[in-house]
């Protein structure tokens, strides 16, 4: 996935409607809470097994896509204005969660390590 | 990016520490409205103008790129266990948003198409 | 409970600190969603049956207290400051939800109304 | 404001549409992030200033207070299913937010204090 030309397009989407004023990483920011509360919406009244693949139904799958979507859409539109190169952080982290969860200490247990 | 290879990496670190029980697509959305909040508290006191790149400070910056991660790593683990192509939804829902805000309508305007 | 009262101590609390300056209602938003993200941290890989009072352990019940109590904090401090009466609310909601979901329509089904 | 009266009103609702089964605490949480994301869908665009009550137009304001209502609804809904008495926790949590941030720290500074 080219994230770079995402970024672009959507740069290029909010420069034609003049909406970069309104994309400060703040603003930004609360945009993505209310996707993610949107996703919550979907998804709060089923069950953890309901939640799954196999379970959802067609049009709750629909609607499970379109937020992952925007939820993505504004992730990257946060590392584009605060130029972070969202793949070195993802390499990153990934590295960090090896070493704060240890599989001795983990295995079983998804106790935040810093409650351990 | 290849959002496959890093799908599988997590995937590993899940079942190396045998936490895949407890990540059925309801309890990660859960996990990303945590790290969304993360983000929303770093930022919350700033102004917009504070929170843009030049005026970050590094450790605010370096909070907000493990965030960043943290959110990603989330999402693309989401759309593996839903079993959704991330990118096609990407490129769909950019195709859906010029449809939903034609230029003419939106220019300076950020309105939500159905309010407006 | 006299909401007003503690709506003064914390205005009290927080003109002390001369932090009056960072609680505009777009702020508090950010600061709330924050704290809804710390229990939804906490709930995250429990169970539905897990997360029933009678299942929680002592440690976990003292955090969501905490929680509990910062959330309702932030959301008495953003109706003092939007001067909003939230009792007032709260009994004009609760007889909206009574029209938008009336039993019949609604037993055994909590499908949004407008998704119904 | 007699806040078990409005956990009783709650509970009758929920008990009526037998809904009773959809309201764990880990449920409710999502709940409530929904309706959190929803309070920052509505301000996300709007500058401090404009969050603030003058400048608020009716419209928004309406919608503000349907969200903050909301908002409330599920939190206490949350204490009643987990018999937390959420007066008692606000006053706990003043008393411990005056030890965490005494006025000569966090004058002018509302910088967390786990962060300082």
């Amino acid at each position: 996935m080219d994230i770079k030309r995402y970024q672009q397009k959507i740069d290029s989407f909010v420069k034609d409607r003049n909406w970069d004023k309104f994309h400060s990483p703040k603003n930004l920011t609360m945009a993505l809470s209310g996707e993610v509360g949107e996703l919550s919406d979907i998804l709060q009244w089923l069950t953890e097994e309901e939640s799954k693949r196999e379970n959802l139904n067609e049009k709750t799958l629909c609607l499970v896509k379109e937020e992952l979507a925007d939820i993505f859409i504004y992730l990257i539109r946060i590392a584009d204005k605060l130029d972070i190169n969202i793949e070195e952080e993802v390499e990153n982290k990934i590295r960090l969660n090896e070493e704060k969860y240890p599989i001795h200490l983990s295995k079983n247990n998804a106790t935040k390590y810093n409650r351990r």
